[in-house]
């Protein structure tokens, strides 16, 4: 399985795909007991050089994302998502999150929808459902650049790694 | 530009994308005047090989595609459309909708979405919003392969051409 962290392709091989995979399994259960339709959008490439029968691309590259990984339905409610992963033990980096991404995040939210991201701290193992809402505040009001992981740990739920549905986050949605 | 038709790559050139060209201004002036928020999503591709660094794709092929084109939100519903054309006179042929976005269409509005296909008669020059309830019936009770071109003039809206918006589906979308 090939991924893309910071624009670069990144081969899992066979040791699963950690939080992408979590998300995934949960995604399959939502659907099949039909809590929830949630897809991961393609990842945009733009194509360089193509071959003489147009079925094959010989060169081409990963564009910034300008949206979230993640979009579908859930109670009749757009959702919009995330999945981030940092190997920090003290806070959560805006590093990695785009420019464009802060803006759909917004936008998404002014327009009705949710928004969020899903935020897997991995030296303690501990994945947070993060709201854009806070998202933002955090960003605008309070310039830091990251979100103290203490923060996560006295403010944001927690989403449990189980069996079936491996990582219920929809559960942590407030849609209200 | 570079755009993907059955599986080929078809390059426009500056003659611009017809339909496609049409929906992306359209969403355009959604955004900018705060009506709705549509995106046209990536396309899916299946990645062979990579360079050393990881930064470059040196050999990939189009994934056939088991949603829509087009995803967001409009007056806090869940959005997703495809756009379709034929040069055909007499029908719109299902030939070129998958099965899996057929599925996808009912999965869509099972979960409280709204599914459609923008769908432009070339020859014409006319351009119909079929609704998902629409295409799923005449797929799945009439057993045709084909919706005629005469049941468009005499039951679907009829979306026009003007100058700004340029083409404005949502006008003709039944939220209800």
């Amino acid at each position: 399985m090939i991924t893309v962290k910071n624009n670069k392709l990144i081969n899992y091989g066979n040791r699963g795909m950690g939080l992408e995979s979590d998300i995934n399994l949960t995604n399959e259960y939502y659907k099949e007991k039909k809590i929830a339709l949630i897809y991961k959008k393609p990842i945009p490439i733009k194509v360089l050089k193509i071959n003489s029968t147009k079925t094959r691309i010989q060169d081409a590259f990963y564009e910034q994302k300008s949206t979230l990984d993640y979009s579908g339905i859930y109670k009749e409610k757009y959702i919009e998502f995330d999945a981030k992963e940092t190997n920090s033990k003290t806070s959560f980096p805006f590093a990695n999150i785009h420019k464009h991404q802060i803006e759909h995040i917004k936008n998404v939210m002014y327009f009705g929808g949710i928004a969020f991201l899903i935020v897997r701290f991995n030296y303690f193992n501990k994945t947070f459902l993060l709201p854009g809402k806070v998202l933002i505040n955090y960003i605008e009001v309070s310039k830091r650049k990251s979100i103290p992981y203490s923060y996560f740990i006295d403010n944001l739920p927690e989403i449990e790694i189980k069996y079936r549905p491996r990582l219920d986050y929809l559960n942590k949605v407030d849609i209200s």
